[in-house]
């Protein structure tokens, strides 16, 4: 009656995969416990937890946990039935407890990694062992209550690894080959709010010829594991010229990473973070260090959100 | 001081892939002899010569031959020399005789296959062995003049097999691995020109996204031989709604192609050509012969434009 699920963070976009590529990364995460109970409550700790709404119809880790009680009432599609859900008394809420090991608006797929945990913690509290498909679906209805409908950082976190998100409805996701590459986290003390960072993005179209050949390009290279090409094709056309400037000092991050030997860099996300790709962690995390900035080297994280 | 290339057709945007991905196809191609001359001159020959224009300076074969020309004059990058250049006399004009086996306006890379093949052999008759970039650079004056400013078609005539154009400015092209599947072209009977069926696209960018998903997932597929993804991901949300109307029976052509198993079907360029993928050829080229209609069989081609 009562389970937890650990989500790691993601990074969106990476770089010119606008809403439909993401990487999971290691390190941080959140936390969500869901117990089954009479009443729905939410309880925040961790990081930046006193901007985090308590209200479950507001939360997104509450409003994932819920999405997915409501499958385990109504039962997962019948082409795809799993768990011993007959027999099941009706659940109708549940006490959410997220512990935030991501910042908000970080840019690192906090609210992703939340609903995410939401979700798939509710399913387990309810005795069944959901797809990787149930989670994301239960998960996108928190996300789209803080972020959006975009399933860029909800799905790595669920699959772990490079997760290209191919379509929401129907859902299509489809976990990509990686090499053994490291990501440099840069966080310049800012926030950026995702649906502000996605009001201002251009409403233009020719520009995306390249755009979709620079993702195609970027999948090939993580799959053949060519830096050089990389380093090339990680160039984001449509958010990055406008979302720069959200981010302080983000070209002389971008710079310093790209001269200490980077596989491109680029914001994670909608920002204010800075990734980047390389296969010498110390030495470009140490190019990063610029002005008031958290760096961090984190591993991709393989395994996607997991049970605790 | 004479040469002949062939040149085989391809398959331009393979579905969603619109202006930067392109498959060579094996069977007919467009074969160019160039002679260096006192004179400048064009001479078309084979399937629809009467239509081509004989004009050197309309004439996408003599246009690539004589940019390719010019290159050999003023010499390569300086990056990338090649061939025994030093001592030309300088080569002012050429003969060009063209032996067309693509339809003209057929949507399968005609205009391409006269400007790549010009252009290759165009250096050969100078006595310099071009580089890949070289053809595709002097070859894209030519399609330009004809079709637009895209290298869809260019560049997998040039290189064999699928190829994604990253980047015409600076010239980034990527040959992409392929699985052993068929190629099945239908030819309604019908012209499309290609900058008419370019001036009905729509400019909007909310599609995009997915678009750009579409063609990501496509050449994963390719990568991983999934035909299952490829069918799920060849799909264009551009071009072929809007083009569709320009070519008889399109939609009854393509279902018969995806009832007999295909791994998806599109319009092949700007059309009226539609191509299917399918490891069962002979099946979905005896569904697809509907209407007044031109069905065959083609194979990749590995090999793209070569010396004969």
């Amino acid at each position: 009656m009562k389970a937890t699920v650990f989500a790691p963070g993601s990074v969106g976009n990476v770089g010119p995969g606008f809403d439909v590529l993401g990487l999971a990364v290691g390190g941080l995460g959140d936390t969500v416990t869901v117990e089954l109970s009479d009443e729905s409550r939410v309880i925040v700790r961790g990081r930046d937890a006193e901007l985090i709404p308590t209200d479950p119809a507001k939360n997104a880790a509450s409003i994932a946990a819920n999405a997915m009680l409501r499958k385990c009432r109504t039962g997962f599609s019948p082409s795809r039935p799993r768990g011993p859900r007959d027999g099941l008394k009706p659940v109708l809420h549940c006490i959410v407890t997220l512990d935030k090991g991501l910042p908000m608006s970080g840019g690192i797929g906090g609210s992703a990694a939340s609903s995410v945990a939401g979700a798939y913690a509710a399913a387990l509290a309810c005795g069944v062992t959901p797809s990787h498909d149930d989670v994301i679906l239960a998960a996108l209805e928190g996300e789209e209550f803080v972020s959006g409908r975009h399933l860029d950082n909800i799905a790595p976190i669920t699959l772990g690894g490079l997760v290209l998100s191919r379509s929401i409805e129907p859902l299509d996701v489809i976990k990509l080959p990686t090499p053994p590459w490291s990501v440099v986290l840069a966080r310049p003390n800012a926030r950026v709010e995702t649906k502000k960072a996605r009001a201002i993005l251009p409403k233009q179209w020719d520009l995306w010829p390249q755009q979709m050949a620079n993702t195609a390009a970027l999948i090939h290279a993580f799959a053949t594991a060519d830096g050089a090409l990389a380093r090339r094709a990680l160039e984001d056309l449509y958010a990055e010229p406008r979302r720069a400037a959200l981010i302080p000092r983000f070209d002389d991050i971008k710079r310093a990473a790209l001269d200490a030997g980077a596989f491109g860099c680029s914001i994670s996300g909608s920002g204010p973070t800075i990734f980047a790709l390389t296969d010498d962690p110390e030495k470009c995390a140490a190019a990063m260090n610029i002005g008031d900035c958290e760096v961090r080297i984190a591993e991709i994280d393989h395994q996607g959100a997991r049970p605790v």
